[in-house]
């Protein structure tokens, strides 16, 4: 079995970006896939759109609408308060597993394309409440797709231990610091490049941006 | 945690209407949820609303146009062409990993109810080149799902090791062989009932049915 193609679950964000060159050192065919279901701002899914053209691999965008069915709002007829949820606290129309199928259907995807690695940039480190983003379950999750498809996927998260800071180290170590800076979009206020600056997703970033290039400072 | 509530995935057919007889005697309450993909017939939707309706079930359609996204002739671009799949094939617009997904989405949906027992009727007796239809991979799909979702869901397959005889038995056993008989749709060419009588799935629905009379008449 030829292992030279990829499929890496791509938002347009730092993460995924980075995990975008990541793969792209490591095989000759890489595509990107996006999951639309009416994220805060449709606007990540142009992002991923632009990136995805720029870089020159070939993107999909699946429409994932039917995770909207499932929200608890739309299943429990009003009889719940929908909240943004609060620090550390997931939102009330949060759809549980939502990893979980994305990284199903982009193996699926995978399977029909003979593309048998897929890339995700899920982190254990800032795990913020997602059972899914845990090393344990995309493990288990790599077992039961190669028993349900009967084949021989392997899930990579190169970012599964890496840290803010350290993300961004993979992606200057890979030649492409500005460009992840200039062009994802993280921002909760749909800010592309360093964002607003206030929401909790951009301070995680800039963050972590800050600390690498102190510590870089240093070490020069 | 109560464990009163069940979900079934309900297609309208003698398998799963059979497991759906098997919760309605274990459960307090059961939701059956049916999975809407472009089928050979949706008349099998339409079966599946009626049965659901008759027994007294809350019944859910959930749409999976989504899967269309990912079939060879939707990905390929008119390079395979579309095959009905021969004996024992799968055909070419078959898409793996279908159970993984209806019984995931069964799982979410659970979660989002507070049912965290689901019952499938797939059966690795008659296995006809499914992966997803195993023993195995059912066991490995329950340990990602609690994994993802951070719960104790249990994931009950009655017909696993059944075969067509067996099936009936059930059904009788549970009292409802005539019901069973008369309102599920198995056949490829959409007949209610005892079907058309040659298309595989009668065949082997019908040999099932009939070595089941046969034993249970010599044993009276």
């Amino acid at each position: 079995m030829k292992r030279d193609k990829a499929v890496v679950v791509f938002s347009g964000g730092q993460d995924s970006t980075t995990c975008l060159f990541w793969a792209l050192e490591r095989f000759e065919t890489v595509y990107a896939v996006t999951f639309s279901y009416g994220q805060r701002h449709s606007q990540e899914v142009e992002v991923a759109k632009s990136i995805a053209n720029d870089v020159g691999v070939e993107h999909h965008v699946l429409d994932m609408d039917l995770l909207n069915q499932l929200a608890p709002n739309a299943l429990t007829r009003s009889d719940i308060e929908v909240t943004d949820g609060g620090e550390g606290e997931l939102p009330s129309t949060f759809v549980p597993g939502r990893n979980l199928l994305f990284l199903t259907f982009a193996t699926i995807f995978g399977q029909q394309r003979g593309a048998f690695d897929i890339i995700t940039g899920v982190c254990e480190t800032d795990y913020s409440g997602y059972p899914d983003c845990r090393d344990g379950f995309v493990k288990s999750l790599n077992v039961t797709l190669n028993l349900a498809i009967d084949n021989t996927f392997v899930i990579h998260t190169p970012l599964m231990w890496l840290d803010k800071e350290a993300t961004w180290k993979l992606a200057d170590d890979l030649g492409k610091l500005d460009y992840v800076r200039e062009r994802t979009l993280t921002c909760y206020h749909g800010v592309q490049g360093d964002g607003c600056g206030e929401c909790p997703a951009c301070e995680l970033r800039m963050q972590g941006l800050q600390k690498y290039l102190d510590h870089k400072g240093r070490d020069d």
